[in-house]
């Protein structure tokens, strides 16, 4: 009979401790581990379980190929297990397989002792995909005299597989926020539940990394489907729930996708700073919607305090965006300054003439105003110091509307994954209770204001179309032929798709975007960049 | 007995066609693939073998999820096996699993019919990793009474599982370029040809796709381990072969490295611009040793009429610099203009007193030369419909030591993945006819020239042991600790190792990358921009 069965059986407790994990700060994810192990002890629980790789953080990419690394994990999981005297542990971290191969493993922690780990066996296409090799899934402990299936990650989707022959199912994740998901994640578990006749406990990480955000929202199912216990959404928490007790199902409200959305935003904004030691952000402001949203969710997550704002308005900008952007600025309280290109664009375009010289205005002078402003900012950069926020929404982003080191600049993009409907959801959003971002702002037609009287609806269609174009072919996968089939214009379908498979080189060259769709453009998992494909077929 | 059994005994003949696809490119590939069929009909070849991955060109990333795309492979193999008509043939393409997960698949055509797949088990990391899933492995076939065992990909290095079973083992690749790997998989293949006592054909991929080169160097082997016969390096090629025939052994030459690496060069920058339409490359001509040799590099790739050289000096470049740039492009040949970027630092600076006003010469002056440098080039890309060409080295590239949207800029980079030591042995080898590079540029001490009396050398230790301690770290996997007990300064680790780290989110800006190393650095498989590792462990 293995030690860590304990025998008498009573109502169980388990602790759910959600929290918020830095890659490779070991000292840092151990002492929040060891404190909330200490609380669970302080709440009498009989097990604590934190959530898949809570060791080391994810995703950590070719750092799991580092020996070292490995090593610091292991180094502090010995320190983690010191520390649970009275009490199980489940702590994540990746360990080698026999053959050397990294498997992402939950280590069983009972009586001061790792007595085992249980490994993920199902990568599915994620992050971690190229470092992370398959482990030998479930296994099965007794506890309080249940016994219990332990589950890495989305091996819980096998479930079919194991569900029936436990008393309970304990389920750990790293399972990353996109739209939609706390809600389809609910749906999923509900049925598993409910499918299985069996309790789950789900525990997921919370707070992001670069680009990712986890939403947490960690919960506890009983063995009829019932949700009836849930830990926030995008912030840490820490719940001791009794497997025994008889609690009422918790409603799971209809959520509300755009406020998700919206502190998805807050929480990849603000652990972007605070993990990268950054404090001050630099917005470019043009007067438009992009940027007032960038500049509004800046101000929200960081404090207007640790908020720039620089306008750079040239002969071509009407005195209303400026008028606009200002107006923005003294709402939040932001510190501004205006300066005007004109200067640098006259003696570069002058600079220019033996190479530009005799031909007329066209794309060229437009896109050396758009980095000349690049610049500018830069400057700004770095003489205050601070991070650059790009301001490029998934629409231009995809279409490749922008001007690469120009409006395309930036040290981090959270709205490149946000398509331009829904930046105006996030900008309604914001107005919610009091208008921040101005109306005028709102209701303008969108220009990039590059020559006299231009419109983005000059090079796309209304943005209504365009949106729906493209989220028919990057999130539902739609080809040509289906998305005008269905109703859709064919000249617009095509220009559309010609435009998103020519952007993809300038989209290589883009910073960390923020995360927040089932299918963000992103280099190396899109389409290649040399390609006939979508060009000629 | 199948219908693909052909009973009589003889010599037989296989065809290997090593060809250049474009990914993506139904109709060129099929028709480069039905001609050399043909070729093979007429040389009467009783089967033709064409590489993995064939009909669509490889890596096609997110492609592999488009139902359209597999469609298109599946027409295309259609229409190739309608040609097959007394002879058989071997030709890659993806196809779906049964559970739609897609595989790399070998089909087997005999009598213009496909008899059957052959799919690839092991997916190692690499770039396919993400969109492929593991087939079945190895099958056998008779053909000509020999039992031939057809192996994808790196199924060939678990050839312990069934090298002992067959006459004759085809192998088809799609294995990319790195520093020494013609010389490596040579040894590869004579140690498996030797140890299971069989013949191995191995016919592979040539050519590049974006930032991947393909290096061809199929062969033959005979069951001694005896290197028979060998295709070319870098170029396409069709060598019939006679597995009957006794034949001498090919000496396999200590193959020139540095000519290799050249090779490799010009055919990632041929095919770049081949594949994707370009015809004109622009490069900004320092005076320094990097971009003297991307110049000589494009000049041989695409003919000195298609290159452009822009020098834009300030006041802090010696007039030698630029005299060094002119005689460049006179010696090669090439148009250039020298456009002086003074007057538009003192606009930009001018403009930006709000903003910088009061504070003394930093790097942001610095940096905002380098912009302006890169607008410039732009300004030129634009009006002259030109491709710039990036100049950043790999020591360069690994440190951060650039300036993002300054020379950082350009749409590919063809020495990223290059040391800076091995940049002069490109440029020697450039050089070895004739003196194309002047040696004063060899000679010159590496400088950014942002600021009097600037050297490269204020920043980083003497490039041989930067490259050092670089090539430990990146291509050895080795930890500071290790390092500095083989004799390299503490100091000198830990400072280039911070750089390496806090670099990652300037190279994740960074455009496609010619990976000519086994470690080039790319965003998504190097470490993560937010972590403590490595700054603080």
């Amino acid at each position: 009979m293995p030690k860590f069965y304990i025998t008498y059986k009573r109502g169980m407790k388990i602790a759910l401790a959600q929290l918020n994990y830095t890659i490779g700060d070991f000292d840092g994810n151990t002492a929040k581990i060891i404190e909330n192990i200490n609380r669970a002890k302080a709440e009498s629980a009989d097990l604590v379980v934190f959530a898949e790789l809570s060791i080391c953080g994810t995703p950590a990419y070719s750092l799991l190929e580092k020996v070292t690394f490995l090593e610091h994990c292991e180094e502090a999981l010995v320190q983690i297990a010191s520390c649970c005297d009275g009490i199980s542990a489940l702590v994540g971290l990746p360990i080698q397989r026999e053959d050397g191969a990294t498997v992402s493993a939950m280590a069983l922690i009972q009586n001061r002792k790792v007595m085992r780990y249980v490994t993920k066996e199902f990568i599915r296409i994620g992050d971690d995909r190229p470092f992370m090799f398959g482990g030998t899934g479930v296994q099965y402990i007794k506890l309080c005299g249940k016994k219990i299936a332990i589950v890495v990650g989305e091996d819980i989707y096998k479930a079919q597989e194991y569900g029936h022959n436990a008393d309970l199912i304990i389920n750990t994740r790293s399972s990353q926020y996109r739209r939609g998901i706390v809600e389809k994640r609910h749906n999923d578990y509900r049925a598993m539940a409910f499918r299985y006749n069996k309790p789950i406990v789900m525990v997921n990480q919370v707070g992001a990394q670069t680009d990712v955000v986890f939403d947490g929202s960690s919960a506890f199912y009983d063995g009829q489907g019932h949700l009836v216990s849930m830990l926030n959404s995008f912030g840490e928490d820490f719940k001791v729930i009794d497997t025994e007790a008889s609690l009422p199902e918790i409603n799971f409200v209809e959520q509300n996708r755009t406020e998700n959305f919206y502190k998805a935003i807050i929480l990849g904004l603000r652990d972007y700073f605070a993990k990268n030691d950054f404090k001050k952000a630099g917005v470019g402001m043009s007067g438009g919607i992009d940027s007032a949203v960038v500049g509004a969710l800046a101000v929200e997550a960081l404090g207007a305090e640790n908020v720039y704002f620089l306008m750079m308005p040239s002969q071509f900008t009407p005195d209303e965006s400026v008028d606009d952007a200002i107006e923005m600025a003294k709402r939040l309280n932001v510190e501004y300054n205006v300066i005007p290109i004109n200067e640098s664009y006259k003696a570069m375009t002058e600079s220019l003439i033996p190479v530009c010289g005799g031909t007329p205005f066209d794309v060229t002078e437009e896109k050396i105003q758009s980095r000349l402003r690049g610049t500018m900012l830069m400057a700004m950069a770095n003489k205050k110091h601070c991070t650059i926020l790009n301001t490029t929404n998934k629409s231009e982003f995809a279409t490749g509307y922008g001007t690469l080191y120009g409006d395309y600049i930036g040290d981090f993009s959270i709205l490149a994954d946000v398509y331009k409907c829904e930046v105006y959801s996030l900008a309604r959003y914001i107005n919610r209770n009091q208008e921040i971002i101005p109306m005028s702002i709102l209701e303008k037609e969108p220009s990039a204001e590059l020559h006299p009287g231009q419109k983005d609806s000059d090079y796309l269609p209304p943005y209504d179309i365009t949106d729906a174009i493209l989220y028919r072919m990057i999130e539902q996968g739609q080809h040509r032929e289906e998305i005008i089939n269905s109703g859709f214009d064919d000249d617009v379908v095509r220009h559309i798709h010609s435009r998103l498979v020519k952007a993809a080189s300038k989209r290589h060259q883009f910073c960390p975007i923020l995360r927040l769709s089932t299918k963000p453009l992103r280099p190396g998992v899109e389409i290649p960049i040399t390609t006939r494909y979508g060009l000629y077929y």
